[in-house]
């Protein structure tokens, strides 16, 4: 709960909104009226409309006062929960083309909607420059070295600290230092599991992981989950029944691509119900940092008894993911992790790793991480709005509630594949969803990264989306 | 050759010591004699003189004249080929120890001749400070995001231009940025073999490459290889004839722990042997480019017509290990080695991989790299002399005519892990032979890492481990 009276007002208002009782168009009552109802001062009652105006939930009309903004031509639904039986464990195939996705980030003539990349706007370049001359002034010897794992005890202690937010008592020395969160969900999979064992995943999930599970020769078995509350534990135990599950792979704090919050009920569940089966969880947590209303979900580590969870993050999302600086908690599992990194890389690189622990230092963090939630809110905001202002009828998407990606399922018979490939050929670049899966599913989805400044570039970008996506599901139903 | 009339002079003066016209002790003749023998002006012949000197091979005794330095109590010969019989493949393991004795590098306490790391005294730190707080000024938006693979090209193009001197016509599309050498081993492994099949090895062997090989589950197969020269042409075709191998692993210039140098000739027999069996070879070539004498070594690369050699090298050994950055020429599986990147860390670190691409482009990499050659030459004599005055009689040590790692064999009965662990005892940190062997050999031999500025601490070191092993020798004899 917010610290400030208008935060709390606002965030009223908001509730009325969403549940209907003003709806897209309409005058919300006057700021005297909203004085009396919330019993707070006139002035509150202002900050608290100007604060949702910012957000751009309210608009103002000169000498008419506060209107809730028009969202859409239709309402977006949220996206349902896959119906098809989950198909048994299946080799991962056909991810090498992810690589030309990404790839096409790069590209300077093509508008990236596609890999899930912060802009660099969005990140604390100028105080990271100072971490970085900082470090090469202070420690120019050790930065000569490798910075063997489990890596530098600076940042361990750093991170070991926020880990504590996510209600996680994992000390500096329980922590390993990787090359981002990739190469920390790989090391996790290696401690765990062998080629050719099952690895129960989200559905959809992050195509990282099935990158790593397919390099790695493992297989891939899919289980049902909820766009917004996550994996749903009778699937999972259905699974752990019938199929010998050796790992268990998850985001479930605002997951990607689907935003998604476990609630912790849910994380707690599912915990348990792994440990019952003696199955490891690695848990993919990049996100977070990121909850819109400033409180960081605890994670699903938080709920491990007997270090059965490998938690896995990095600063990638929030800091830049050109640093590379990520971490793994790898629970019992840590003498082997550490081992695995150190034959896979022998360390990360000194400089990056100390000067991300110098920048956590300096304490700014939380301050930059305020600034980027309420960024990300409004950026998601003004994709899922333009979404429904530009997209066919029919068409749903989550609201995610922290990070900054959106899942966009399409009007039945509606094929993003194909709408991936008509937008690349006018210069946008998005991810369509088969990418998501082991087993070819999601044809009529894709994912968005929304985490650009809104400028007209971008909005032309959504709106010639929307324009395309019309027009194939106008070819589809003909 | 070198283009100074006084370095030819003391070539030449050199090499008569070398062959023993001059022993250790003797007064060399007058510079006028000199300046006869050679023909040259009296400067030259002092020049000449006081390179050697510098190089510590003579030393200038006052009003007397120039001297042959004292070397060692007795000659030190080379250590021998293993005349054991070569074992069958084997799953490698015991490497995680490794992890333990690099760590010790950490220690403030230990004076840590164990891991071969160069003393950040002998690294460019000032100018790759500029060239960080460069990239970080110009690049700053760019370096926040991924540098997927292959790579800057920056650094490719940079790293295109260096492949040239190694006699290989790599283009930069051919290249992929890694993170060090070792994960360029890793991936190239990864691309060309399975867990379980057979890889071909030096002996002994990098440590690297057997926890390469070790967590990926393969097995080694040691090959006879010359101290001197490197492997064995004869002793692989035999094990080719014998054994399913799958890929073949080496060092063939300036190898980590021998520091052999396998003669041009040699080096297009096993390209040429192995091409002919269809294996694919994995070339580390990170010590290439510090040759004491100057002269570049050709890469085995440079034999390679089809594709079938993947080279791996770094920066770590010329401008710091702390980088992790390194490259790897995968040849004909450049698809297979960019997607396990991609799929195991997603990319590099953009800053470090763009700074060094800018030091390199600043043009001040060949001077850096002459004054290094002659720094860890005068380290490796230093080493070598003072193993010839401390260990016990029967000592043989290789001498590296480049990188800065010396291979020590024990007098028969004297037992280097036994060595390494009183060392341990009285603070000195030393990589006993076993680690560098599949099978456990070399229990008599230990590796030493001459990158250490030669200060009285080191030199007491050296005298003490010398001590220790004199006891050990007495001991086991008795």
């Amino acid at each position: 709960m917010s610290d400030y009276l208008y935060e709390r007002v606002a965030a009223g208002i908001q509730t009325q909104i969403e549940q209907g009782t003003y709806a897209p168009g309409e005058r919300l009552p006057g700021v005297r009226k909203l004085r009396r109802q919330y019993g707070v001062s006139v002035a509150t009652a202002v900050a608290a409309c100007e604060l949702l105006e910012q957000r751009e939930i309210l608009e103002a009309r000169p000498r008419s006062g506060f209107y809730v903004r028009g969202r859409a031509r239709h309402a977006t639904a949220p996206p349902e929960v896959s119906a098809e039986e989950t198909p048994g464990p299946s080799l991962v195939s056909g991810q090498e083309r992810v690589l030309e996705l990404v790839q096409a980030h790069h590209d300077p003539d093509l508008m990236s909607l596609g890999a899930a990349v912060p802009d660099a706007g969005f990140l604390p370049g100028a105080a990271l420059d100072r971490s970085f001359a900082r470090v090469r002034r202070r420690a120019r010897r050790r930065i000569a070295g490798y910075d063997f794992p489990p890596g530098s005890s600076e940042l361990r202690v750093q991170v070991a600290r926020r880990m504590a937010d996510a209600g996680c008592s994992t000390g500096p020395d329980e922590l390993v230092v990787t090359s981002g969160c990739q190469e920390a969900l790989v090391l996790s999979l290696r401690a765990v599991a062998n080629p050719g064992e099952v690895v129960a995943i989200e559905s959809p999930t992050f195509y990282g992981i099935l990158q790593a599970i397919e390099s790695l020769g493992m297989r891939a078995l899919e289980i049902a989950t909820d766009p917004a509350d996550g994996m749903i534990p009778d699937a999972l135990a259905h699974a752990l029944r019938t199929w010998p599950i050796r790992a268990c792979v998850m985001m479930p704090s605002f997951g990607n691509p689907l935003g998604h919050l476990a609630p912790p009920a849910r994380k707690a569940a599912l915990v348990a119900l792994l440990r019952e089966h003696g199955v490891p969880l690695i848990e993919d947590d990049v996100y977070g940092e990121l909850a819109f209303n400033s409180v960081r979900p605890w994670a699903a580590k938080a709920y491990d008894e007997d270090g059965d969870v490998l938690y896995c993050s990095s600063f990638s999302k929030t800091l830049g993911a050109g640093l590379r600086v990520g971490w793994v908690a790898p629970g019992r599992y840590r003498d082997r992790v550490m081992y695995l990194k150190y034959a896979g890389s022998q360390a990360s690189p000194t400089v990056t790793t100390l000067a991300v622990a110098d920048y956590l230092e300096q304490g700014g963090y939380e301050r930059h991480l305020r600034r980027a939630r309420r960024r990300y809110e409004r950026q998601v905001r003004r994709f899922v709005d333009a979404i429904g202002r530009h997209f066919p009828e029919g068409t749903r998407v989550t609201r995610p509630r922290g990070g900054f990606v959106i899942w966009v399922q399409l009007p039945r018979s509606t094929d993003a594949v194909i709408l991936q490939q008509r937008a690349r050929a006018v210069g946008i670049s998005i991810a369509a969803g088969p990418i998501f899966s082991s087993s070819g599913r999601y044809r009529d989805c894709l994912r968005l990264n929304c985490a650009h400044p809104w400028t007209d570039t971008v909005a032309d970008a959504v709106a010639r989306l929307g324009t395309i996506a019309r027009e194939l599901h106008r070819e589809g139903i003909s």
